[in-house]
């Protein structure tokens, strides 16, 4: 799809749509989306309803209606409105064709803005609104919603209010509903409960117009109240009301409604300019070290700064206790829970810009432990075997039968709950990239530790020893690569869950060495055996890891992936009965062939440091050809390693498929009638290691900070902010520098290598590096 | 189907078909099989051809046409024939209506005998011919076939001679014919070559006729040669043909040609009818030996010497180097090729009633121990993994998709070949119950033992040791029960696997004291390391044994069956979208559910003697609901438990499933125009098991023989004879009596037990045991 017939390029924050495309409004949805971790509202018209895919995501609202799939619950829409003036609609349904309406989103402070004007000479109004989901009071979506060219109106009438008759993807999740309007203090709510876990769900909405009231009327219905606020003659050039919407559950609260109230109330005391106000403030603090500038292309910069803000709106960086949905709050696709994708792809961004939220991330996997040891056992393992899909309790959110054949209309047994092990080690892998990172010890000895003595403990369950071969072995795993299931010594697997056990035993004999206190709490928190440590440092030392081959350098996905039949992702196209087919297990056209969903040996070398730029050549090469894309994950690697190859050509061609999934709409978002869109912020949090990991070619190792830059043709420079060691880094790089700049409140020197030469930088000083 | 639909019974041995019914062509040609081991011939009339299933199927002739399966070939028929009288045709073709033909067949002897006359009164025509495939001469098949009522006809036109346009199920198996015909010697005869092998198969025919030959044409085609004999005013009451089908393959002889016209013109210097006594005389000595005779119901009489018959001639019992095949000569289905059916239904009654037969199947064993050590190394493993299909070479027949999911039409890859590894064990067991019975060190040392150490070997490489439960399993198994592919510790496979351990290891060291020379010479030729046979007593001691539940008594299948859906198979039959649809993997109806395919944990009860009663009854109670008897392997094991537990009406009712599978075509033999059908051997072979280890209660162990009578009240009477230990017994079983006699020409004395009570028995010595 062409670039221009989706939005327009404004400056490298601002983007605007010029005229609705109704294909678009799936992903208008998605990409415009108001967030803050909290909540996010969808990027649709104050008209629209349910059928526009109108959603207002509220995180740690976990439900499952009646047998479905536990997800997030999408609270009652706020910002509802219609008006009609003089007896007519004055709304941009779908199909009408005398309304024009132009969006506008801001990336920097999530703002978005429409602009709906009359095609016809003789009704020249305007609605103008603009929202934004506020950064400072998380509950507080604030509106303020214009009609213009009303000065020769008689009468407006503006239908606003609460509706909770919301889009749900499974089943309805609130019930019990109640609601209520306060006429002297403008604020009205509804109060309901979700269907499963009975949380309450507080919508309240406080509002002010700048005309006079000449009448107001309440509809109330069983899941909405509406106000008809009828003004006549208003002898005004404009009727603007503001609007604050405040949302809270009694997982936030002990008394929801109270506090939406007492919310709703005191924003009153401000208008829309000065919430705003308090909202930018936030996110400028945000940006300052988040932000990364790119010059050469501003397209580019704005596409990096769209990955880069959906990538934060889309993580609960105001709790430890939350997960990263794989399509954050954009909709409730894949139950608002979190994969692997939180660790591995959302993770990094957070790690060396901000150390709290990356805390929390790692801080939930810590408070998930229970949910995670309870499906080691329920599975017959021991430790801690994390759910492949983790909503607030750890708890595998994952259904046994989620796909379908589409030939047979039976259901699939899809085995990503109990075969795809390597969210696990994953997982001690990031505390591990943490660790170096932020060089916080206690972290480690309060929580990390735990996780990785837990997950240890279920690699040691989930071993077999091949005492033929004399060698420890994973079988039966479903790799990165999904179209792959029951297979025998995954690499990617393999090479992790060695990993895990690395750490696990380095900062058991760390502990015991500097903080034997505190491993003795562990130890005996979770009876911990000596023999135990003596199994895992076996494991360690005699797991099978698939080596490259001598001759050809190849890596073997798995046992017997080169036995399989060698073709490409076109000849299967060819092979597929009904283009919905799902390509993996158990009989997909992928199956019996070495075409692969995403990049799985080559996951590996964006993890690691262990194989010679020949060997990661020759695999890039090999697997590439054979690489499906069908996962959104997989774009970004490839970019890293190409770009880390120095193939510069072709890492910019994977850096713009990962970094416009969701700005080009290149993914499907509904297939089948099944809804599957929402924003892949797995890539979004992928496009900052393109940049840094790939481009910049930064690697976090034991020994220290490594970069070997490689900077695209397409771009003059990049301009980022680290904090490593505790110090804030500035960044600088063009094609014949790399500048370097410690901050002068840093505490300490910093070492880096840059081409393997030892720099180390003062605070407050500058290295300049000739490339 | 009703039986008296099917046949007629006429005594013990011999069955009438008083008319053909034309729905049952093909089950007539399996049942009414004419063999001897070396060949088979079909029960079809003479002018019947490859539309009827007419087949001639030929051990040894291994062959596969053009990427299709391996299968046995099917001889050129020389039996062919068609008469035409006064210019019209006298032959009964599938819909004539005029003729009605009776079918007779004689179990003790393998005579077939058809009796076509015409139902028109002005045409008193007869055919009445006999064949039998010579138990004499394995290459021979005899055929007296005789027209009569001729007196009055003016020309009688006979058309015979040897048509090479036969029947195959996967491809055409011949090429490269050549023919002649000798008119002096009256032989005709047809070379071919196999496609693939290239193995040569000649077809010779000799015949007499009783009458002045007129004229005889010869009629030359690509695959076929013919005789067109005219007799005209023969004046007599019948003319009558005899003829002499002779079969070689070049793996026979090295010129099958000459020794196949050497054979022919050696028959016709014998009638029919002499050639006849030569046949039965050796049928007579093998009576002598195999017979059961059972008193109480006739049909059941006949049923179970069908039964003893088909076991006889689907066997090879003139090589060492051949296999039996699960369909024996009946057709191709099954590839001509055995299965574990070999070992663990077919044997049994050899073991005990022939005992060089018996070492001829288990030297088979011995002479494919390269290929099965071939598929071992193929798929990573070390030692014997016998082909799960193995034909004379003993490497995998078994094509990895064989199945197809009817409703996408997509080939299925099945695991049969990989994953169902218990066959290997179960030679094991079977070698250790032949050395019980026959007291035979010797078969030990010289062919035994090592297959034995290469199974073990073999299972020491597929082993996986779970350190965290300081266990050996068994991972990736497909258990008898073929719905339930990918499992875990599939009782029955860890508990053979573990025997066969057992076994290899007592050998070891049986050897080592007894014939140390015999053990270096196998030690030394598949360099056998003190290591391994410290592993094999390892891992016997840690291999995981599913036991039973201390309250329910219940084994469990497999890791994790008791979770699976609790249903039956009427349950699930309403499931299908298609009735033809494949009830196992990937996706079939039963594979999340406990319905089972086939005896699994059952089965185990039948093999060994583990289990106290209260388990063994528990587990029957609860198998057998959730069984669906999909194989024919099934019911016999259930009526062999079911006679055990003294449940005789139970037994009973499984008895007669299992005898009757073919008799009354209880199971499909085409099904999707596929062929499936053909003679279901090891039902077959599992008869001589119901009554012997079923309703005798004979249990052959380490410490004895042992009887547990339990005669069903249907019958009054069942007399068998064993050779046991070299002994020869007769036995015979009442309701209230149970008498055992001892030949006078044993060497010794023989142990056995009843009701845990010891006998000892002398040579010639009778003893009766009031029950």
């Amino acid at each position: 799809m062409a670039e221009q017939s989706l939005f327009k390029l404004k400056d490298g924050w601002n983007l605007e749509i010029p005229e609705i495309d109704e294909n678009q409004i799936v992903n208008y949805g998605s990409n415009l989306l108001c967030g803050n971790g909290y909540l996010a509202y969808r990027g649709t018209l104050e008209e629209w309803g349910k059928d526009q895919y109108k959603a207002c995501i509220v995180s740690d609202t976990y439900d499952m209606a009646d047998g479905k799939w536990r997800e997030l619950s999408n609270a009652p829409d706020g910002l509802y409105s219609r008006i009609s003036i003089d007896g007519q609609d004055f709304a941009h349904d779908p199909g009408s064709l005398d309304l024009k309406t132009e969006l506008n989103f801001n990336y920097r402070y999530g703002i978005f803005e429409r602009q709906t004007q009359s095609n016809r000479e003789e009704r020249n109004y305007q609605i103008l609104s603009a929202r934004f989901a506020s950064y400072d009071n998380l509950h507080l979506i604030a509106n303020q919603y214009t009609v213009s060219g009303t000065e020769k109106a008689e009468v407006l009438k503006f239908k606003i209010g609460i509706d909770g008759d919301v889009w749900d993807l499974n089943g309805t999740h609130l019930k019990n509903f109640s609601s209520d309007y306060d006429s002297e203090k403008n604020i009205l709510y509804i109060k309901a409960e979700t269907v499963e876990e009975e949380i309450e769900v507080v919508t309240a909405l406080s509002f002010k117009i700048n005309s006079q009231l000449q009448n107001i009327a309440v509809e109330e219905k069983e899941k909405a109240i509406f106000l008809i606020i009828e003004v006549n003659n208003p002898d005004q050039k404009e009727i603007r009301i503001e609007r604050n919407l405040i949302i809270y559950s009694s997982n936030d609260r002990k008394d929801p409604l109270k506090q939406a109230l007492e919310d709703a109330e005191n924003c009153l005391e401000f208008s829309y300019e000065e919430l705003l106000k308090k909202h930018k403030a936030k996110w400028d603090q945000r940006w300052e070290r988040a932000d990364i500038k790119l010059k050469g292309n501003l397209m580019d910069q704005l596409a990096v700064r769209f990955n880069l803000y959906h990538n934060i709106i889309a993580t609960p960086t105001h709790s430890e206790y939350l997960p990263i949905g794989a399509r954050g709050l954009s909709c409730q696709a894949y139950q608002g829970a979190a994969f692997w994708d939180q660790e591995i792809f959302n993770l990094p961004m957070f790690m060396y810009t901000d150390l709290e939220s990356a805390k929390n991330i790692l801080k939930y996997r810590y408070h998930t432990l229970d949910g995670a040891r309870e499906k080691a056992a329920d599975l017959g393992y021991d430790g801690a075997f994390y759910a492949w899909i983790s909503g607030k309790s750890g708890k595998e959110l994952c259904p046994s039968f989620f796909f379908k054949d589409v030939i047979s209309g039976r259901k699939i047994r899809n085995h990503f709950n109990d075969w795809q092990i390597h969210v696990s080690p994953d997982i001690s892998y990031s505390i591990w990239k943490y660790y170096l990172a932020a060089d916080d010890i206690d972290f480690i000895s309060k929580y990390g530790a735990e996780i990785l003595f837990e997950i240890a403990r279920f690699i040691h369950s989930r071993v077999h020893f091949n005492s033929y071969k004399d060698q420890y072995e994973l079988i039966r795993l479903l790799g990165p690569d999904e179209y792959h299931e029951n297979v025998d010594n995954n690499a990617f697997s393999n090479y992790q869950s060695q990993f895990a056990l690395k750490i696990a035993l380095y900062f058991y004999f760390k502990l015991q060495n500097e903080k034997p206190q505190e491993l003795k709490k562990i130890v005996d928190k979770i009876d911990l055996k000596e023999n135990e440590i003596t199994a895992w440092q076996e494991i360690k030392e005699k797991i099978y890891l698939p080596k490259p081959d001598s001759e050809s350098k190849l890596i073997e996905q798995f046992d017997g992936y080169f036995d399989l039949e060698d073709t490409t992702a076109e000849v299967l196209e060819d092979r597929l009965i009904d283009k919905s087919e799902y390509w993996g297990w158990p009989n997909g056209v992928a199956v019996f062939t070495q075409v692969i969903k995403q990049a799985d040996v080559i996951q590996l070398f964006t993890l690691h440091d262990l194989f010679s730029e020949d060997v990661i050549a020759a695999n890039y090469d090999y697997y590439e050809k054979r690489t499906q894309h069908g996962s959104s994950l997989s774009p970004s690697q490839y970019a890293i390693v190409a770009a880390r190859l120095g193939r510069s050509e072709e890492a910019y061609r994977y850096f713009k498929k990962s970094a416009y999934i969701d700005l080009k709409s290149s993914n499907k978002a509904v297939s089948g009638g099944t809804f599957i869109g929402g924003v892949h912020t797995a890539a979004a949090g992928g496009i900052w290691q393109v940049l840094i990991n790939g481009f910049a070619g930064m690697k976090l190792k034991k020994e220290g900070l490594f970069f070997k830059p490689n900077l695209t043709e397409e771009w003059e420079e990049l301009e980022w902010k680290l904090i490593y060691k505790q110090a804030k880094l500035k960044l600088k790089l063009t094609q014949s520098e790399f500048e370097v700049n410690s901050d002068k409140a840093n505490a300490k020197e910093i070492e880096f290598k840059v081409f393997n030469k030892k720099y180390n930088i003062e605070p407050g000083e500058k290295i300049k590096i000739s490339l």
